[in-house]
């Protein structure tokens, strides 16, 4: 099938995509070739739309396709308590609670000096400007538990100490429903360093 | 994230490809979102062109961009050996493999009475055709090991004992660096019935 050049140019656009190896982009490519004529356009539109109609939202950086996104524009949501995530789609996991009704700020990244991405280039400022103007009075870093969302969490943490707001870390531990075997040291560790009286 | 009706209608086409969830199709459109915009516009343009130039063969039903496809174009191939597939895509794992170099058939499906699948819907006629044009010596039938396959296979076999041809189907058995503890029943008694003397 070398010599079918649409069929190659579909298969490598899959390829590009997170988790999905050169089988599983034929697999894909083929069922895209099985597809409804209308879904087959309907699917190569929404990739466009999605690119053309879609933004950062000014204020907190998470996607929306008008000037603010939802969570901005929400009356009802309390907008003094803010969780601090380094990329947009980390808001997916809070959204999917109940719990949380307060806003976001987006950093657009982490802290990464092998990489040469510097506090400078993370959207802090705006951050700092929102505490004073919307009145945000709690700060939840929600960076990834990795090395750099952890440098990312101090230098954040150290920077928000002279404002008047709290600042917070998600807890590290195990995860709720797993097993003890199939813990690696670090998240033990940390499950242990942060263990709470009964 | 509900506002975002370019986002959700891309999560919503990246959901109908087989195998991918609601997650998945969630974390692709992200990614699509994060891409450059050359490549997404590339990836759009890619379903585009597989669905306007890529049509089936006329000769044997494989998916091609001309009139013939490549396995018919080429006359280094063994046309006297044929084997029959369910689905055009069946044909990568054969091509994958060094040791064929004979042609393809397609009947588009299997029989199949409870989805009304007959085997006047598959392309049976312009099979028998091509073995007398094409001097057809030889059928490997290809179809699934899976009862609509067998079906298929069985009727196949039946109608090609009237035609000059010899006909065969793929072994059943053991896959190859399988462990036998995950066997299912079935496979196994294939395995058993088709044993070979050493």
């Amino acid at each position: 099938m070398k010599e079918l050049h649409s069929f190659a140019a579909l298969v490598d656009s899959f390829a590009k995509l997170p988790g999905i190896g050169a089988k599983t982009a034929e697999r894909l490519a083929y069922a895209v070739m099985d597809m409804d004529e209308a879904d087959a356009m309907q699917f190569s539109s929404a990739i466009k739309d999605v690119k053309h109609n879609i933004h950062h939202c000014h204020n907190c950086g998470l996607y929306c396709e008008g000037d603010l996104c939802e969570v901005c524009h929400d009356p009802e949501r309390d907008h003094s308590v803010c969780i601090v995530l380094s990329y947009p789609k980390d808001v997916l996991a809070f959204e999917r609670l109940e719990g949380f009704h307060g806003v976001y700020h987006v950093l657009g990244g982490v802290i990464s000096p092998s990489k040469g991405i510097l506090a400078a280039d993370l959207s802090i400022d705006p951050l700092l400007k929102r505490i004073q103007e919307e009145g945000i009075k709690e700060i939840i870093i929600g960076t990834n538990p990795t090395m750099e969302g952890e440098m990312t969490a101090l230098f954040l943490s150290k920077l928000l100490k002279e404002q008047n707001v709290s600042v917070s870390r998600l807890a590290y531990g195990l995860p709720m429903g797993a097993s003890l075997d199939y813990a690696d040291a670090l998240t033990l560790t940390k499950a242990l360093e942060g263990r709470k009286a009964l």
